[in-house]
């Protein structure tokens, strides 16, 4: 309790403070404030303040702080808080990171801002980035910074501790790496263990206690390093070319991020939201991008709403069945909602593939008739009651019953089809789903009512 | 396409050569077989397999591929797979395991179970992990391992590099640590780097080059250690109780792994899936589950419907209006569930906070009356066309403009005031949002008919 209070206060405090340092240009005391804060904190206090302010404190933190916060950041809100500053400045900040993060924002910038900064740096360092940037997202040479722990053949165990021991910010970007060897040509040879160079003499030669190192190609994708983690307890894999040369390393935290943003993407995603919104993001961009996908949907539900329109003299006949309805197609897309949520997970856990999808529907055919006869039931006593009219809750619950049945076939299988045919299951899935329910699900309770007429009016 | 061909070779060779193996008792074929399998891959045959064939390959492999493939599997399933094993063959396998996952499952399994394997293990052992399982899962103290680099104060630098140099399994758990030093007391003093070690005569006390360690309490939650690993390139980072005693360490690859899964089940929640589901639980259970769910959902519905109910008049006099009912309810709940997404997305991103509920609805508000307008004229002209009412069209494409206006309000900010008073916001949101704007949906078209009746009939 007291904490929270705290907290509250701390804020407003903040908010008033970072504003005031910012107009002052007061350097001092900016990177003083955010030292007090975490990074997800200071992010929120950042995108509270206009563009000009941001800016000014962009450019006024240290570099290393600045960097930290532009790090924290989605990646496509990064991108445009590095695009806003002067191109020098945003080079200096870039100076602070990885080159694996430095490529993703370039990658993520406007071709002329790239450039802008690009042209900052020396020749060579702006043609790695620009390598590195020209790989796919989600593959080794996406995710793999070129700052290798890279040792030639010839070294001995004491010139390896003399480069640890030296204190370099080379060595720290390092974090974690084992000395990998290479050969005259750069193909990598061997790698070795710290335990490997405390427990030899000093004068020995890095290739007499090298071991072969395990390794993966630069277009391997983010499951296969994802397996490849779960299965070695390494830290960091390193990437090599077709000829067996050395790129650079693809860390354990660097894949793991990059599971964690396809899982927040695939969320929203399901959620009818494409393209990693935010709300810091102009209004305009953010109202197109959801319009394009409602529209698509306000099709597929015009195709679902005629099938009413083709049954109006029998809902004249009942109007009561018009309020069941949306009931009907509102609960079998939830039906098959779930099962899609299941299908999804059991993919991105790796325990379906796509050509499993027979199985999967005896798996959740099963769910679907107990559900249905169920909800069927549940339903009908409902509409009976309701309505005053067994004949009603019949239509109803048997309509629904059906359904169900089908929506959950659907979901859980739809995920898997979609992906086979190379569509992203995660935006397709859900329209899909909800256009047949709904079709079917107007077309059971409109259909079994015509034929039930006599017992109904 | 070759590669694809090739692995559908070998997956069906597979299944084959797994269960004759099992059947045959064949421990060395076996782990040859797990041998050429990822993880991933593995599991998903252990699934397949029958529950009798499952525990005899996982009693007959090594005990480090069997662990291997229990962590592989989420949580509530490792549980499941090390309950159906013998108890001294299940604390076999754990002995592979790092203490927090021994913890964790254990802390999964039913309580005689449990009891059977911790018999098996050493008094001291056994309440090690108990004491582990104790944590709640996102704290520091549930993600932690006990297993700790920990050094006394009167070591030398030499001592430090003895153990890492010796062979020994226990120092293979320490992977990326640092050598923290504790007092007489098991108090955390400091922590030294590799390079310490490295620049340091080896006569040296660790006291003298070490460093005051940063260090999270126990009772630090998920959300908190992912803002220091954030801020930090810490590989773990030191846990300690109240009085600063040294209890073990988190390590950023626990914090990630956790992270990870929250997105996923939170992923399943949005789709109405509560608790973690997967095809292979029983029937029953599954269905149980989701039926909780769908019931309560029922009634939400149909406190929906009873606008519908209300207005049957109406609905008979034009009879075309409920074709565009559930269009409607639909559209803006597809609307609001936008905005739910992005805003649990800010949520886990930590760039909202529940008390910045009015911020978000202003943002949010902008995007409805854009979309709400843009949809409104687009449903309003197919109406007028489809049915030939320009009257119809204007009722229908006002209803819809005012529905997404509110169902975009709702979605945004109903998230966080659930996570104000203590929901969950990944399981209500959904519901509460479609019950809101299925009912107004339905009040917008059906009151806007009633007055417009002049001109509709």
């Amino acid at each position: 309790m007291n904490q929270a209070v705290n907290s509250i206060e701390l804020d407003i405090d903040l908010s008033e403070e970072l504003g005031a340092a910012a107009t002052a240009g007061d350097a001092a005391r900016l990177n003083a404030l955010f030292e007090r804060l975490s990074l997800a904190e200071a992010l929120r206090e950042l995108l509270e303040l206009s563009a000009d302010d941001r800016r000014k404190v962009l450019t006024l933190i240290s570099p290393e702080v600045a960097a930290g916060l532009v790090e924290e950041a989605p990646h496509e809100l990064g991108a445009d808080l590095m695009e806003d500053l002067e191109p020098a400045r945003a080079r200096e900040i870039m100076d602070e990171m990885d080159s694996d993060v430095q490529a993703d924002l370039i990658g993520d910038m406007e071709a002329a801002e790239a450039e802008a900064i690009l042209s900052q740096m020396d020749a060579e360092e702006a043609a790695e980035v620009r390598r590195l940037s020209g790989y796919d997202d989600d593959t080794a040479g996406g995710l793999m910074m070129s700052e290798v722990f890279e040792c030639r053949s010839t070294m001995t165990v004491s010139d390896v501790i003399k480069v640890i021991a030296k204190d370099d910010e080379d060595v720290d970007r390092y974090r974690g790496q084992h000395p990998y060897i290479v050969d005259e040509a750069g193909k990598l040879v061997g790698v070795v263990s710290l335990r490997g160079l405390l427990a030899t003499k000093r004068a020995a030669l890095l290739t007499t206690i090298m071991v072969k190192p395990m390794s993966v190609q630069v277009d391997t994708d983010l499951s296969d390093l994802e397996d490849i983690f779960d299965k070695y307890d390494f830290l960091g894999v390193p990437v090599v070319d077709a000829s067996g040369e050395l790129l650079g390393v693809v860390s354990r935290d660097a894949v793991s991020k990059a599971l964690l943003e396809r899982a927040e993407s695939e969320n929203l995603k399901l959620q009818g939201v494409v393209g990693d919104e935010l709300r810091s993001m102009p209004t305009g961009l953010r109202s197109r991008r959801r319009l394009v996908w409602l529209s698509a949907n306000i099709i597929l539900n015009m195709i679902a709403a005629s099938v009413i329109s083709a049954y109006e003299e029998t809902l004249l006949a009942v109007i009561a069945i018009a309020v069941f309805l949306p009931m009907v197609s509102d609960m079998s897309g939830c039906s098959g909602n779930q099962a899609v949520g299941v299908t999804m997970r059991e993919l991105s856990l790796g325990l379906v593939r796509p050509k499993d999808a027979v199985k999967v529907w005896f798996k959740e055919i099963s769910v679907g008739i107990i559900n249905g006869i169920a909800l069927g039931i549940l339903i009908g006593i409902v509409a009976w009651i309701w309505k005053g009219s067994p004949a009603l809750g019949l239509v109803i619950g048997a309509a629904l019953a059906l359904n169900t049945m089908l929506a959950v076939s659907i979901g859980g299988v739809v995920p898997l089809l979609l992906k086979r045919i190379g569509q992203d299951p995660a935006v397709a899935s859900g329209p899909l789903l909800t256009t047949v329910t709904d079709m079917a699900g107007f077309f059971f309770v409109l259909s079994l009512a015509t034929l039930m007429m006599p017992w109904l009016v």
